[in-house]
């Protein structure tokens, strides 16, 4: 029942953080198709951050399926993690209005990746909560997105100083990567 | 139980979009009824949406509790839907802003157009689910007004450029199109 | 089931709709004191609306344990009760930007008043699916407050003109009245 | 039942409080890291009440499932401290924009101390419905943290004028002993 709690908690500020993002696009002052090309940069800006909040929201979710027990610890590595989530909006607003500048670019990519880390002590946490169950760690302990991810950030964080498109390919590859929900866990989930 | 969390995910989604929509209707200068006067687009405006808001909750409702197994493409697909909805705020906004000028008119019907794409790509999945069953396929398979919207929304875009006057009127047909949820579901639902 | 999601989607418009009011807090250009006055009448306004809020949400909680059957016509007349309440963090802010004026304290009485009806018509919805329990009918017709809150709020509305001061005397005596939740509601509910 | 509505209604305003903190961190006119420094001392405002908010739905969590038997008394005293909590974006904003000026972080820590009592009210009002269990309400009327907060709440309002410094480590010094849920709590809980 508990985690029950904390999955709403955390399904409504992911609700909030991914809708909110909207209100960064301001009205324009035309009334016409050229007026929402200076949009462009924000929009794209909001599809990825929108996508990455999905994905976490989807995997978040498969997540917190496996707690055993929540505990302060828990709780506050998942308020951590939400803690970083909840600054995307203003990366993302900040991105897209400098078109994609270095340093917001740059930004953008560490919160990504401070919010990576985070996901991956809190699944560390839940993963010890399992100690026992050898099966089950190995098959959490092999996931590969969880590790690649930070390191795709952290090129991407490193590549904003030469050229943004660059960054953005690999803001790509990780959405790629993430976007089928782990079949493992699903499996070991679904075989108990 | 998975269902119910991509339920209670894209409940308060939607709530939030019909409820920041608000933010948009800005004090006005003056403190006297002609004051409001130019509120009069926005409101209607901001009515069109929540009308189509509820409509979307209302259906969408029915729709989920179809779900046999909630999956990856399930979740993306719900995800796409959510996203076109979320700029309906925008969309509304700007049509208020403008005085139903052609091309944000033209807009907030695209952006509605593909909402509803959207939610008929989420009933076809989730009619597959059900292959099996054919009474229930055929139930579905005769949804005309999930057919007949897409029609009815680009008329609406077409004709924002004779005059908005007519993509209101076809805005008003969808929303009372739509007003009664469909008995049909109930029914098949109800009879099992 | 159903009647439970009418119940989460509505709690999640009224937790938007009472937090998005602070919003119009915005930030004095002083650090002192003094540079709160200012807010004064937006924080008399705020605490009106946040009393009402709760009040609606409270009521509405013991309104809808009544429901039978949840169908269209009474998730419309739902809507159309969040739909005047989605409008209240507007009439507040202008009400106390505009410092009690005599016409925005109307309009914020108006909507109070029409908020008011809405929900009437939604409790005779749920009275008639207990038709034939006389004595349940019977308690629920006797509700006097909800009879008496739209002759309230209306005199609240009318003497705006003479002094805004009168409307905010019946603002309040409305809310007292329904401080309490309907003790027989509640009697006839634990009874069963 | 009743419990946990209003254990969700809280939860969706405390995750809407925690969230809409955000948009006070408008996008900055440069581009570059220089352009964030003006920003710091709104994060570190922000960090502290998300800490504080995070503190709160824990804690809350943990005392709203020591709930009897939800009446109107226990629901106004926790829209009152709802209502405390409201205003919480407001002053985090106040106390950033004036960099941490004394008379705002007065406010702030004023805000905390009536949100603090009203905390302790709701408590006692539960420890009330427990009156019976000697073993309970001794352990619950120990609880250190709830009485010495206010103190050290008032405190850090009092040096405010002296220096904000000190009220600053004072605010950590709360967050610091709240941190760690109530161990007591959820042995006796536990125990049962």
């Amino acid at each position: 029942m508990k985690a029950n709690r904390m999955e709403a908690f955390s399904d409504g500020v992911l609700a909030i953080i991914i809708t909110i993002m909207v209100l960064e696009f301001k009205v324009p002052e035309g009334h016409d198709w050229p007026a929402l090309v200076g949009l462009a940069p924000k929009m794209i800006s909001y599809i990825f951050s929108f996508v990455y909040v999905g994905i976490y929201w989807n995997n978040h979710h498969h997540l917190l399926h496996m707690v055993r027990k929540v505990n302060g610890g828990l709780m506050w590595l998942n308020l951590l993690l939400l803690f970083w989530l909840s600054l995307v909006p203003f990366t993302t607003a900040w991105m897209g209005e400098s078109h994609f500048a270095p340093t917001p670019t740059a930004l953008y990519g560490i919160i990504l990746l401070l919010a990576a880390f985070s996901y991956r002590l809190l699944q560390r946490m839940i993963m010890h909560q399992h100690s026992g169950e050898s099966s089950f760690v190995v098959t959490m302990g092999k996931d590969w997105k969880v590790k690649l991810s930070p390191l795709l950030y952290l090129i991407a964080v490193l590549t904003a100083y030469l050229h943004t498109g660059i960054s953005c390919f690999f803001f790509v590859l990780v959405a790629v990567i993430w976007f089928v929900p782990d079949k493992r866990i699903e499996h070991v989930v679904g075989g108990r």
